[in-house]
């Protein structure tokens, strides 16, 4: 009766009788291990965590300025447009199925519409939907790059980009930020690192963990190296908007007629819902460079575990259109206040070296390490900070830029204030100003 | 001012007048090519349907009997339950910031709670959240398997398991389940494909696209061949406790006290919200055969993209532990009613066999091609079926297993009713007795 299935019949006939000696040899005790790109996907933040003793003053509350979430101390919740959207969305029961695995077309349409802009106009077919930006990065590496290809990724710089693509067999290769320059790219370094297997070049702007927001001009000197090379752009903008007043944050996409630009950004940061993973991805390929290739590509992958929650998606057109202007200006206020509470505070801190951040939500603090002779580096410093005061920043080695730590300026107010405290209290105990003796030994 | 940076000096050191002769070699002109593992990731369902002509008649309404979605035709709505969790979620305001990478600890602790049972227990560290099931498999595939290995996956089985593999690189190998057997599995063919390069089986119970259910027996057969050979399981159970009443669903990890197990599975189908994104991997290990390094190996995996939306995390407990059973036995017993009056209906069609289901919500209907002369084979079947009758069934090709075509079983009643009518009227149309000629030269 099963008569009509050639796969059926055929393998019943190429049915082999199993020797059991052969068995035997094959496998005779359990050995299970776990594959290579599970042991080369690494999480340096984690690793240097991880090592560090981590035992608080148990006189002092603990303050983790060390966390990259707005959302941890209740002071900078989201606003109720976008709890409704969300619920409004559930009461719809419109968003239980399956959607199309980059997105509904139509919470694509929203993503074009809420970024589109004359100079880089965008419509449905340019967005993919992600499992947030992290997933909205993978696709865009995955999609570009070979093993033994590399991309070019900044220093310091997040940590996320190295892990996806050394697990992939993706070699790094970082330019360096200078922060005599807030945080500009060394564009002659960049252009040093460029050859014939560079698939990729990551901008990040505003910029983790720097606070940084790149001038248009700089942004367009950018572009130059691009172009001039030949190199697509991944721009990592999940930070964009997020710019103190006086400053403005511009978009890669627009000032480039060639350059092909896959931008990465979500809800996470400016909604302030990172737990929500959604992401996004704008293909930009005003020069028809990408193709239909690359989009094809980026569906294929998109495939593998489909997209993002659909309730999210469906709440997107009232989160996207709806949320009031007065919510993102509340965030970006406290956000400046705050960075100017700690860039005043530890600037007159000796041995310390803040750099006053322009948008997102960090600051970066440089470490004189010759003053503090206690620590060997700053896994040392930040770890005995923790040991002696209770407070926690992430050693700048998790960027891979030592002898800096970085701050996250969404906590409350007063607990910024007694943080930066506690800090100079810290430094004020372990600075050693220059001996007339070494100094001589210097010159 | 910034002395304190190692790296940044390093690098000015370093830097290299850049050679505008050596850049121009790099690359001259623009060439952006998707990746090859974006090459290799190929789904079948779409490759063969994308090649179907699929123009339905106009005459007739289309009745899609294709897409494995619960919930598009709205008949099988998930429980007020399930979206009232979510609401109180949301309202709660404490699920929007970041979980870690394998989902809170709590909602870990409430799966495991919910399916921990005395031969096989489970606590919170034994769970590990996904973006959906689809994300449980390719993790528990990534982990497992090595470019150049091999997995045994079933014929006909779920199209994910081959996309995601070959596009790692990793080989797939069928073994053949068997129609006349309610689709057990060919265990001595199973057995046969095992090498030395076989780092995983896959098994799927409750099947898609079979909607079929494995005896206890079969089940400790299946782990005799394992345990013989020392391979780990990879079991998709995303159909559990989708079986219909008089047949029990047995998960396959308390029945052995060895095989190391990753469960796969999720509230996209029990619980009819598939767009949630909702899965996880439950890690059955008693013989600590994977250790801590496989565990380890899933962690570090899932911090390239965190796992899946908060709201739907912090749902969980409540999801899971107050829907009323009788929102499963409703689902249960609408699709057994479902599934009846499509066999009852399709098994007296001359030239269809179809096999009657005991779970999940599929249909496979075997094609007798030999009868049907108008089309070579069960794309062209299905292609004219909608052609004629405007009833689209995904060809079984899709699930490697030609001349087969699958039903999803989810759909309302009198759409099945009609459905089947036109099917029968469709064969009838086709169908041609072998004449006595034709059946004289076969001998």
């Amino acid at each position: 009766k099963y008569g009509g299935n050639g796969v059926h019949h055929v393998s019943v006939r190429t049915h082999v009788n199993v020797d059991p000696a052969k068995l035997k040899s094959l496998r005779q005790r359990w050995s299970v291990k776990p594959s290579e790109m599970s042991k080369k996907t690494l999480n340096p933040i984690r690793a240097i965590v991880d090592g560090m003793k981590l035992t608080p003053n148990p006189e002092k509350p603990m303050i983790a300025l060390s966390i990259g979430d707005p959302t941890v101390f209740g002071n900078l919740p989201t606003d109720d447009t976008v709890l409704q959207a969300m619920k409004e969305a559930i009461d719809s029961h419109k968003y239980n199925g399956y959607a199309p695995s980059v997105g509904y077309q139509k919470s694509r349409e929203v993503v074009a519409d809420f970024y589109s802009c004359p100079e880089a106009p965008l419509d449905g077919k340019d967005v993919i939907l992600t499992s947030g930006c992290s997933q909205a990065i993978e696709l865009a590496i995955s999609v570009l790059c070979n093993p033994g290809d590399n991309i070019l990724v900044p220093r310091p710089g997040f940590s996320l980009y190295k892990t996806l693509a050394v697990s992939m067999g993706i070699q790094v290769k970082h330019y360096n930020l200078l922060p005599e320059k807030s945080w500009e790219i060394d564009l002659q370094h960049l252009e040093s690192l460029i050859d014939d297997k560079t698939a990729c070049l990551i901008v990040n702007n505003p910029s983790n963990p720097c606070g940084s927001v790149f001038s248009r001009e700089h942004l367009h000197k950018i572009l130059s190296v691009a172009s001039r090379n030949c190199i697509p752009i991944l721009a990592d903008e999940i930070y964009g908007d997020m710019v103190f007043p006086g400053c403005d944050f511009q978009p890669l996409a627009p000032l480039s007629s060639d350059v092909p630009i896959l931008s990465c950004g979500g809800l996470a940061k400016r909604w302030l819902v990172p737990g929500w993973r959604m992401g996004w991805i704008l293909i930009h390929d005003r020069n028809d460079i990408f193709g239909t290739a690359i989009r094809e590509g980026l569906v294929k992958l998109s495939q593998r575990i489909l997209g993002p929650c659909t309730v999210v998606q469906g709440a997107l057109e009232s989160i996207l259109n709806d949320t009031p202007p007065e919510f993102y200006q509340g965030t970006i206020s406290f956000l400046k206040s705050n960075s100017e509470i700690c860039y005043s505070e530890l600037s007159t801190v000796p041995g310390l070296n803040p750099v006053m951040p322009s948008g997102a939500m960090y600051i970066m603090v440089g470490i004189e390490m010759e003053h503090f002779p206690d620590f060997q580096n700053d896994v040392e410093f930040t770890e005995r900070l923790v040991t002696e005061q209770s407070v926690f920043c992430l050693p700048a080695t998790a960027f891979e830029y030592p002898n800096f730590f970085r701050i996250v300026v969404t906590v409350p107010e007063e607990m910024m204030i007694e943080a930066c405290i506690r800090i100079r209290e810290f430094c004020a105990r372990h600075y050693r100003p220059r001996s007339q003796d070494s100094h001589e030994l210097d010159q």
